[in-house]
């Protein structure tokens, strides 16, 4: 693939727009719009091996609330790992002796470039939260399987927790 | 939450970005960017219970290809179903006989509008692929436990298929 050009259309604090003019090696050429995005993490922690906690907050993109796990995106310069701690900590108290790199995922790999770390906390223990003025988060402790049943009935769409309890499901299961 | 007001930053044909003025139950004032995007499908089709068709494509917007379920975005109008019969039909040349709703999922709440219908596709037979002329598609059946140890491995980074291949494990096993 050729890029021909690039159109810089938006500068934001959480993304950035370009416009490229690209061709594809066979030949087609056309325009693609992509979110430049810097990037996050996700946290799966588990006050016992059947529970994970979840944290519900409005989301003004989507118009509505959900439960989600604990998530973030990278401040600027920031490694996954101490994203994850920070943001642990800043939507449910919980402290962690250690965080376990389970893998990656594109989020939406057709227009944007974010890319989430999916950790494990371990060892976590309570304490108080720390929100950011903007944020106001329920934190509640869900059954694994309760939270899965929630997915299949559709009343927990969140793409990055449906994968967190994929894992805690496999886990469970002595995995 | 109170919105103060909307600037619409862009508009394209996959996305279209604004930044709204809000104001949060709990005082906070501050500017969300929010990208607007009209949602798409995901599609699970599989040649036997243990299989799982997945296409690989360059994706601009991460400098990378990378195997990922069949899947796109809806046209203008265009429902769920329809689209999902489409895209199937579009990138991996298989018909189905039937389409069977499973659930949906935000791809990146925090910022975009997405939504993914993600569709069982039952009963599938192949036939000739019809890419739109941008795309370029590899098409492979995956062994669904060889996929997922790639997901482990670091080596299958996409959200969506991440998803679909934790239905199709449990399918596996007789759920």
């Amino acid at each position: 693939m050729i890029i021909h050009g690039t159109r810089r259309v938006f500068e934001g604090r959480v993304i950035n727009v370009r416009v490229d003019d690209v061709e594809f090696d066979n030949g087609h050429r056309t325009s693609i719009e992509i979110a430049e995005h810097r990037g996050g993490v996700a946290i799966i922690a588990q006050p016992s091996p059947n529970e994970i906690v979840l944290v519900k907050q409005f989301r003004p993109a989507i118009g509505r609330s959900m439960w989600e796990v604990p998530a973030g995106k990278l401040e600027a310069g920031e490694d996954p790992e101490t994203s994850a701690r920070r943001e642990l900590i800043e939507e449910t108290g919980y402290r962690c002796a250690r965080l376990h790199k389970l893998w990656t995922f594109y989020t939406a790999p057709g227009f944007c470039s974010e890319l989430l770390h999916l950790f494990l906390a371990e060892n976590i223990s309570a304490g108080a939260s720390a929100p950011e003025a903007s944020e106001s988060f329920e934190v509640r402790s869900f059954d694994v399987e309760e939270a899965w049943r929630m997915v299949i009935a559709d009343d927990l769409p969140d793409g990055k927790t449906q994968i967190a309890l994929a894992w805690a499901r496999e886990n469970r299961r002595g995995g």
